[in-house]
């Protein structure tokens, strides 16, 4: 199966990527990956390694600054432009993969490609490190900042569709995240969505508090994209703070300096708070595949996260999920605005 | 002066409150506390050590699972009514602390005490852990769940002066807690906001993003009461979840066990990463000053909790937000509700 790379999104385009899509196709003998941007810098790179990778150019790049909208309009030449061309016009490229703008990619994914039939917004849904050894979804991570919810009934849904397909789970336990466990609780967002979540076809288990975020209690974790933005941030900038206290602790003195050697500095930690080890994090409800993965994605980043993209197309991620939304449309309505 | 102090309110209460009120009085001769709760426990409990603590009875308690607005109204005879009865109806009495249930204190504070004249709604902030010596703070953390963009401009203000008194910084740097820095992203609420603090007096300094929470960049996070919440709460999943991992890593081999002894078990790091160290979180807004310490808080909490009500009295904590609000009130009209 064709799987479309942007080379020249993120912050280590285009080195990391190339040597990602090559350890990919290397790991898998049934993947090509089409990777897009400056064709002369790619093949460079690819120096002729392996011809299940190909390119196609597209001499301009979308950043970070760039408004997303305007972006995905005028930047037609552009590396993700290309990929999400690519996409749309083959039926033989199952997803894409970007390391590049979130909002860009968001934007390509509706325009370009558009949504499962009965979703109305595609989310964003990142997998995150817990205490045990299951990893739990928060799904919307950032899309949506605004939402009905009806769109957080369909993050739901979604998300327990994927946590399904990387897990083996059936059944997984999907909680809203609210400001208190009561079911009373909550603000007019959560209140509405609560009493939709129950009636939905997904295994809801209540409300869950952001403090048992790593707990291991619940899989999927159902937000706002405003909120569970925060959430998402939050759980980075306290690791990141963390570490850094550790390190000036373990510095104190000759004696923890010795202990932190003992401890390996601490590698296991480090690796198990990489909320980018799982790959990358899908726009669940675009027709196709879609994933982004960190700005900062080394190689392996990358590589994960094509073969998440083949696991997923494999294990017909959409169709699950357009079953599931024909199961709740007789409900609540085709909230598809 | 006298505190009032919710003797049984809390996890810990009434043992380790009455401990730390009398370690309050203890170092300050000029404190009075008035506990309030079941009188023959209390006395027992404090069993003639200090002069300067008085007991009112009240036979009922307030807990998390009782509905805070009933429960105001109903248990007149609860520990949290009294001390609520006896900072409204004295004026020598200036300031309330609780370990109790945040709904219920919250409801006591507005229905009880009332708001600052032009303050919409009091707001719940606590102060935060850094990586350098200099704490930060969330408001509102939980108290407005469904906010307007007028309350967080009301936040703003009174989180600045509340910073100002517990750091001495003339000028608090104020940042708006969003999904991106650029001044056009957000949600309709953070972005309405955004014009309101650009204009308002206190020290704007744009959008902030969840995963900077701890730089020490900026000093006041301005938030709704959900977002704020998930906030606070994920910051205490990620450093408890950290520390389970910590502790695993540790345990994995005879290395880093013998290196964990060295660095004596992150004491220090423990210590940095306590959300209750500085003492509570008040309700800035109310005419009088109302402290939430933590549900577990233990005795030292409780002193320095009930030390720095006197320190916000002594330095005009109240008036200093009348002041400012007053500076805004030309510009953006009354918006009490």
């Amino acid at each position: 199966m064709k799987i479309v790379v942007d080379g020249f999104g993120g912050d280590n385009a285009p080195g990391e990527i190339v040597e990602g899509a090559i350890l990919a196709v290397q790991k898998r003998k049934d993947i090509e990956v089409v990777l897009t941007g400056k064709a002369d810098v790619l093949n460079k790179l690819i120096n002729g390694r392996s011809e299940r990778i190909s390119v196609v150019d597209a001499q301009d790049v979308i950043t970070n600054d760039d408004q997303p909208t305007l972006a995905i309009r005028q930047k037609k030449d552009s590396s993700l432009v290309r990929a999400f061309d690519l996409l749309k016009e083959n039926e033989d490229v199952v997803g894409l993969v970007s390391a590049g703008s979130t909002g860009a990619i968001l934007t390509g994914a509706i325009f370009k490609i558009g949504r499962i039939k009965g979703i109305s917004r595609p989310a964003l849904c990142p997998v995150l490190p817990t205490v045990v050894d299951r990893p739990v979804m928060v799904c919307d991570s950032g899309a949506n900042v605004d939402c009905k919810s009806e769109n957080l009934l369909h993050f739901a849904i979604m998300a327990s569709a994927y946590y399904s397909i990387i897990s083996g789970e059936k059944q997984p336990r999907v909680a809203l995240l609210n400001n208190g466990a009561e079911e009373h609780k909550g603000n007019e967002l959560t209140k509405t969505t609560y009493a939709l979540l129950k009636e939905s076809p997904v295994n809801f288990v209540g409300n869950v508090e952001a403090r048992e975020l790593m707990s291991g209690d619940v899989d999927v974790i159902v937000a706002d994209g405003f909120a569970g933005n925060v959430l998402l941030k939050t759980l980075e900038g306290t690791a990141k703070g963390m570490s850094v206290l550790i390190k000036k602790e373990a510095n104190k003195n000759l004696f923890s300096k010795i202990g932190a050697l003992f401890m390996g500095k601490f590698k296991g930690l480090k690796q198990k708070m990489d909320i980018n080890k799982y790959g990358g994090a899908p726009f669940l409800g675009c027709k196709k595949i879609v994933l982004k993965t960190h700005g900062s994605a080394n190689r392996e980043n990358v590589k994960n996260t094509i073969l998440q993209v083949a696991t997923l197309h494999e294990n017909k991620l959409n169709q699950k999920i357009e079953k599931l939304v024909e199961e709740i449309s007789s409900k609540v309505g085709d909230e598809n605005d």
